[in-house]
């Protein structure tokens, strides 16, 4: 297989191996046991400098690269390659100091002192001249390294200064408008300034949305966001510009934070700027954990428009940043490894390669921790660097779609979570999420989609609280609807367009003829309030007060008690020989189950799993390659598969050829 | 009958409808539909240039007053009369940006910016300056306008920046103070800054209660309560000398928020200064969300002087602003407006006419939904619209006075909720509602008066935690009893005085005499403990280690359990033919029934109400009407009242003639 | 018996009784009932002046005594002792007014304002100047009167402000970092600044950990913590030392707060400064309040070298600062006093004398509360006072150590609690004071003593959570268990060292060899988990991966459920005759009852007391007397004990002579 821009490497494709390396923690002594133990665990790649910038420019101006130059050399001497940072992520005690104006300013206008990491404005012009003559003196230095196979951008930008509340930011978010706008009565249109004596008549009075007396404007709060994400982007950009003008021959990453609540950072838009997309992943506890792994995974897969992706960061055990950090269990480090792989990661690392003995990250585990290579978990490592061995024809090969798909907008989660709403509770990625839960039950596989995807190849398309919906995607999915597609769709989906101004004419107007109900008021839960459904199912969050408005619309299920009692709970709507369905209360994934399943099964899409293993294990195809996720905590009989694994372990996984 | 200080209209008597109508958030294609559906709805009246000045004055003295001219004529030509606003409620992006001085600053220091509303210092000259410009040039342009039937100053004034800890507002504070106190050495003796060496020298050296090290000077943060209410007060007086300069024949109000937790205006002493009482009231979810509107419109009422007043704005279903919305069941929209009615009110106002498509308030309900005019919702609105032209003959009946009286202080409010107290879980406002949730469960009328009301017309007068005591008042409660007036009050009343200063000798000292108890020490509950009573109640929150010292006192409560067991529990003066009785904890809406059943018994007070429906529904009385209001959820028989209605509705309200 | 530094008295010695009295608040007539009643209390010492800096220093350098002189001169007319303040815990407004640089800013760079008290940064040296020249006028206009017996400096120092993070912080933060690692690269190395870039180059560039991005460097905090404490004592010498120059004969103390959570403040370090410790102890309501109390008392006489030492304040009663302040129940207050003095306190004072009419504290109690002389409270004041008066013999006595010790180290309590760790959950405090419960109920008296004491006279340590374990301290554990002493610590103890960098190898690796353990990760238990032992117990919070590594090892209970199943939850390693024993698990008082039993037994550390009397009684000796104190609400039978007392009455407290 050949990946399509990937690693500076010859040689046979295989999947990396390996991990954040900061030599610069450590005494000279122990990189000799580090490359020993790198190899001993199989270790391929490593990523370097991440945060080395006060370790590498020790005054303005004044480098040593000595130490770099050392690591680097030993590394490649022991076959070890580099993805190399710009190490730009954090600033030194030096520039923070002659200049203090590139600190952050939070939203009631304190400053964002160093300390801690990334204590920089995106819009910093100070910042980014310092930032860009160190990537350009990077790439002079070490761009002609045969070791050098890939340029690390920043760290995980966005993870602590994604919103800045600065004159600086000020500046460029008004710059920002200016682009998006033109005029600012295009801006007094899209905010909807009419109201609360808002009207601009210049863009110098323009800010970001600081501490205000109530609710700032929704839509200065959501074009906050997305000019946020922007100048990130533009952040990045800016490096990636130089590191191709110097060295063309070698691609550029940044690793995303595809995980959780991050939701700063606009990702599906930020992937057309990579050579290949990087993700960190890391679990936090609960019932879902596991699921929500895997749709990470499957988002960042298909956000790399289904081609391999490098897994960054993640961890071979306890984090550090929890409140309680919690271990992993025997076998979760190889599952949690292999799932990634499963939905398309080529290259499986950690942060970081040796634990911290000092630092904010000390507890965080790592390949070798604290304990030292007598240890189980790095034994552990190395088990997990041979079984990636084994797994080397996997490398490069596609995901292989599913029939379905589950929706995912970054902008309806920035605008659905704002305030002022019909409900405060409400959270974007968990419903996406219980739905995706809900498919993994039933033993259906489902990609997690950006929402600009092409969706013509689903036969189902799910699209969670799909919040914002302009007149073009109205289009875009009436059309899949259309064309035999079947739709479906939930509450305080459809409400708004892309300036979060209502459609108008009851709810969900750019759905409301798509879906044939049509809604006056929304009526929310409060929290320990439900709804009881007529099929035996209980909603929470939410209800809507739906008139059925379609001769071709079916009532699947109605509300047996609250306010809505009598009325429709879930419908579906038959257009030709597609439909568009409609839930309208949080069901949780248990709930959903049924209703999931119930609509499969009309659009005739069905599961690729013998019925005993559904729910019991995931399933996720790379070309003529199955991956079998055992998704409990016992033994799985999996023979009925037909590879030559009879049994998955618990926590295990099996990789089948075809 | 003939309203005092009222509405500018010829025309018989009616009551008004309307809302806050702001075209200019609409093309003026629509503004057509909305007269047409103003008139199908019985519009009446509109509050218009609420937050209109941005749209009114673009920049420093430019004014551009097309479209409210057009407006203004399109609803006189439809016969609907118009309450302008003077447009100031909020400040536009112009001038913020020309002046950020104006900006409140929050008790960190941290400056409160534009994006939301009111972002300006209640004491800033220059806000001042630029805000009353506007308000004369309304007047003259407008004053005679033959639609202008009221000025509407500001909006919800205080409802964001009551608080101001700028130095604009440090310089108006000592301004205050020196004429409340004259000389620095009376603010030491009224503030006790002779402990933690506060003791000031020069009044330049006062600040506003910022950001302190532990907890501030109680008499500090009490003056800068009244200081902040003042300042307010003073802002309006200052753009009503305007309007009465100008267009002495057009009465002055403002929009007072006499709801729920809202304290920071003292209403009481505001209602002076308008020519008549307006009121905003939304309400809360929770068990007693119908009985806080009563409580709210009673108070209004009473602030009023018990002559008609003007609902200025509720909600037609759900707001915006709540964590979770809810949406009004059927029925509510009309009982909850005419609950107001029943209180005093003349007109019944919304905000607004048509709901926003965008901005912060876009999914607060209207009268035209988002769903248009073919809507249920609206169909409501005109159907209120027609009943209350039905009762056109209630226009300008006075309330009609209640045998009882609950005290309403905001002196007390304010005091008793500072900081180092026995405890923090005390809440002024919820003991006095639960007084008046005891008094519907009983079918007995009371007023919900202010402190300083005449009571001799009353019988039984309750006090609810009335904290603060001056000796008049000490006096005049005194008085009270001592011809012929009975006297409950509870917990934490009396004990301290004007300048929250403790009485001593022990508690309550400013009404031990006169209830006959004396107090050594406080005792507060933890959350979750309880006091048990000998009558079978059960205390929660507070107790008192109750001597009792008058042989005029009767127990008729004593506690058997925690550490009071065996003391008294509630207490009972006899004076003459009046009494004095004191509750020691708190017993809550359902524990209070029998207790104020039994006072009120003792005192001779009888429900107006047949027995079967106390408790069933409420009664308001404005003359010769009486307003027969369903508390429950279920049809009620009222046919025991004579009236023409036999049946109450579910949630419905009957309004029988005499 | 002689004290070693003690109050400049003659006369026989006493246990000193009193308070702080504070007669600028009150008229000067109220001053001759003061003394009067103080008489009638058997007041033998009040402490005048804390917070009358304004009152004595009106403007700058204009000074007002005559009230002081008068004060003092009554008093001491009346046969009371004054421990003199140096009045210079809270400066006056006009200093403030005029030197706003004198005041502290908190994390996120808010000033913190007057209104409270102690608005002043500790390494101001503005305010340093300021208040130095009061503390040299104070001591030479009182040094010689006869009434003046001890000096008080300031109050309560770091109450408020011991976290101070001005430019001021920051520059005596710099000078506190080169006294102590002398060039930045040991700063670099001990803060782990490899890390995260931030290697400093100059001294100039550290700051105090203000709100950063995120985790602040570990080490920056933990230094940042060190030198706060410090900056304190290092002013607490200032004046001490201004003091000592002028007036030798006086000895010098502050009052700590050795209670709760305050632990800002190493007074372990800071008791060497004074001539005699005093304390200031509050307890707050729970389970463990009284067993808090005994814990801080027994620190405090600890802290002192076992020497008596002077209890400055507590309450009567209620204080005010609590969200709810409960009244003490019959008893408490001779019980709570008498607790301090079994655990050597020679001086039993309050805050305050007359409680305030007004100000921040007029809830807290008073030895004359509100309802005056005439009350229950005071006659148990005057009963105290006479109790005190028969127990003259007690003072001077040394406290008598216990066979075994609890070890307390604020380095641990302060590294222990900060962010990025296992777990946020752990404190420090509450552990260490769970095992103190547990002797208490087995009824084995313990000292709690700070972590440089010497260890050598005891049989039994207990070191909970000594989480920072230097190589020195290592070794000093080590000859304990090697010179035959038992050992006995608990989960995350030994991980770091003084600069809280991870020992390597395995955990706990300060202590693995003498633990004869070896841990690979920690096992950290979400809030509601909770892992069964096999000896019946439970454990939450905490628990670790145990590898058992040495043959002397024994495993006393393990893990029946969770991650850790079959491994070892406490372990024994015999050296000698000697112990180290391991708990890795939370237990909580009720579980560490039988394992510290258990341990004890087989060192051979038994009761004191006789069986029925264990967990009963709380046993305090000094010299010849032992104190019987009541743990329980019911009376005791204690004729076992051989006293004139039978029966210990509810809340009692027995006082036995040998």
């Amino acid at each position: 297989m050949s990946h399509p821009r990937w690693l500076r490497r010859s040689g046979d494709a295989r999947l990396e191996y390996g991990a954040d390396y900061n030599p610069e923690q450590w005494p000279r002594e122990v990189w000799d046991d580090d490359v020993r133990a790198m190899r001993e665990a199989g270790v391929t790649i490593v990523s370097l400098a991440i945060f080395s910038w006060a370790k590498l420019e020790t005054a303005e101006g004044r480098y040593d690269f000595g130490w770099l130059d050392e690591a680097i050399d030993l590394l490649h001497a022991n076959g070890i390659a580099v993805d190399l940072a710009t190490a730009t992520a954090s600033p030194p005690p030096w520039l923070t100091t002659a200049y203090p104006q590139i600190l952050p300013v939070d939203q009631k206008g304190n400053t964002i002192w160093p300390g801690g990491r990334q204590q920089w404005r995106p819009t910093s012009p100070i910042f980014r001249e310092h930032a860009l003559r160190l990537v350009r003196t990077m790439a002079e230095r070490y761009g002609s390294h045969p070791a050098v196979v890939a340029w690390h951008v920043s760290n995980e930008l966005g993870c602590h200064n994604v919103y800045d509340y600065s004159d600086d930011a000020a500046a460029a978010f008004r710059q920002w408008l200016r682009a998006r706008y033109t005029t600012i009565d295009a801006v007094n249109e899209a905010w909807g300034t009419a109201f609360w004596s808002q009207w601009y008549t210049d863009f110098e009075q323009i800010l970001p949305p600081r501490q205000a007396a109530t609710h700032p404007n929704p839509g200065q709060q959501l074009d906050f966001k997305r000019f946020s994400s922007d100048a990130l982007k533009d952040y990045l950009v800016a490096e990636r510009e130089i590191l191709r003008e110097i060295t063309p021959d070698i691609p550029v990453t940044t690793n995303f934070m595809v995980m959780g609540e991050t939701k700063g950072m606009d990702y599906a838009d930020w992937a057309a700027e990579v050579d290949f997309v990087s993700n960190d992943h890391y679990r936090l506890p609960g019932r879902q954990t596991l699921d929500e792994l895997s749709f990470s995974a499957n988002l960042t897969g298909n956000i790399a428009g289904g081609q391999p992706w490098f897994l960054m960061e993640h961890s071979t055990s306890a984090v550090n940043w929890q409140p309680i950090n919690l271990a992993k269990k025997p076998g979760e480090l190889a599952r949690d490894s292999l799932t990634h792989v499963a939905h398309g990661a080529d290259a499986v690392c950690f942060f970081q390669w040796r634990q911290s003995k000092a630092g904010a990250e000390k507890y965080h585990s790592a390949m070798v921790p604290h304990a030292g290579t007598s240890s189980q978990l790095f034994q552990d490592v190395a088990d997990l660097g041979a079984r990636l061995r084994s797994l080397s024809d996997v490398a490069g090969l596609p995901r292989t779609p599913a029939k379905a798909a589950v929706l995912f907008d970054w902008t309806s989660w920035w605008a659905v979570e704002q305030d002022s709403h019909p409900s405060a509770q409400l959270r974007y990625r968990q419903e996406a999420l219980d739905w995706y839960t809900a498919f993994l039950d039933l033993g259906v596989r489902a990609d997690v989609v950006p929402v600009a995807a092409d969706l013509s190849g689903y036969d189902v398309v799910v699209a969670p609280v799909l919040h914002v919906v302009p007149s073009t995607l109205a289009l875009r999915l009436s059309e899949f609807v259309s064309s035999g597609g079947h739709l479906i769709t939930t509450y305080f989906s459809g409400i708004v367009d892309e300036n979060d101004h209502a459609w108008l004419g009851g709810y969900p107007g750019a759905l409301r003829d798509l879906l044939g109900v049509r809604i006056e008021e929304f009526g929310p839960l409060l929290d320990g309030d439900t709804a009881e459904l007529d099929n035996g199912l209980t909603g929470t969050l939410w209800t809507d007060r739906i008139d059925v408005t379609s001769e071709e619309t079916t009532v699947l299920a109605s509300y047996k008690t609250g306010d809505q009692a009598g009325r429709a709970a879930i419908t579906r709507r038959t257009v030709g020989s597609g439909s568009a369905a409609y839930v309208s209360t949080r069901l949780g994934p248990d709930g959903l189950v049924p209703v999931l399943g119930d609509l499969l099964a009309r659009a005739g899409v069905t599961s690729e799993l013998p019925e005993a293993l559904r729910g019991q294990v995931e399933l996720a195809v790379r070309g003529n390659t199955r991956f079998v996720i055992n998704r409990t905590e016992e033994p799985v009989d999996i023979s009925a598969l037909g590879g030559d694994v009879r049994t998955l372990t618990a926590r295990g996984v099996a990789v089948l050829r075809a």
